[in-house]
């Protein structure tokens, strides 16, 4: 049995949504070890989110952040939570409804995505800085 | 320590949401050798979510379908996303608003779930066809 | 390798977001035993929620009450679920958006939240009683 974890260092992104399956999984070559088990991938902020979507077509992004703009507007008349700045009330809502965390099978140490499936962070800050990203691998070797 | 994964393929179904509780418990029978644990269920596509909700009255199914189909419309003039079809990109979106996974508590060799609650299949295409569920069983026996 | 199972029993609070994580970590002083891990709190019902998000300025979970009664209005005219009162179908979607359990790692037996990161509980009934979580707890010594 295996419980490895990680705490991982994202770069800096504009807001939107971004795809950073790969840049998970160099981080994580201990994946290999595992035969059967859970990878779990848990970001520490409350204004980005982890989310799993299509890793194919770029304009999925481009049309999820869209979307989340029109769902969750900014400068909504009755936010009381505004001294941060007009995207920061929008941003804790946009991550309460996509999620802080992500977990996905891993089946003969990779992760078992779909064919069309791609791990995505979602900056909902105008400028979020890095952020940081609790991964914890556990299962059998 | 027990960690068994099975890949299971869902039956077809049409748009909307379904009760599959009953139909995951029967393919795992390994659920009784675990006193203690939980139970991880991945949907490997991003057309189509997992979530918990009520599991006695259909209205509420028919209800999530209506009100998601308003919340997340078709043919929306800004998605550059369209190639698929109009159900494809609302699609994609009611996916990551209700998730790709769910986790359920495993308690003396079966699901925690509560009184009321099922785990919904949510097929957010016309025709999705068949699903893979990737579920994952950790736990003590 | 550890296994530990709770059932809790929340205090009946009222409609709205509440913070949670004192009132979690002060009924599972076993968290000390896990160097490192991950904590799965499900709550067992389907119009009350679990999620994560900021732990400091308490209008942050006014702004959600009000951003999810207005996403998910009450009464609307195509809902069939609606003989257990107007916040009940309103309840089960703002249930199903926000999730029924969050997974947070443990590492030197604390839960990894993020400094501004809380537990909320989401009571969207408007008499929501006592609400049950499943906590477990899984991980190495």
């Amino acid at each position: 049995m295996v419980y490895i974890q990680k705490r991982l260092r994202l770069p800096a992104v504009r807001r939107g949504f971004h795809l950073i399956t790969d840049l998970l999984v160099a981080e994580l070559p201990e994946l290999e070890r595992l035969r059967v088990g859970t990878a779990h991938f848990f970001i520490q902020h409350t204004s980005a989110s982890l989310s799993i979507n299509e890793n194919a077509d770029p304009t999925v992004r481009v049309d999820f952040e869209a979307y989340f703009n029109r769902a969750v507007p900014e400068n909504a008349p009755y936010f009381r939570h505004t001294q941060e700045g007009p995207d920061d009330m929008p941003a804790h809502l946009k991550a309460a409804m996509l999620g802080h965390a992500v977990s996905v099978p891993i089946t003969n140490g990779e992760l078992a995505l779909g064919t069309w499936q791609g791990i995505y962070l979602g900056e909902h800050r105008n400028q979020g800085g890095r952020r940081w990203v609790v991964a914890t691998l556990m299962g059998a070797e």
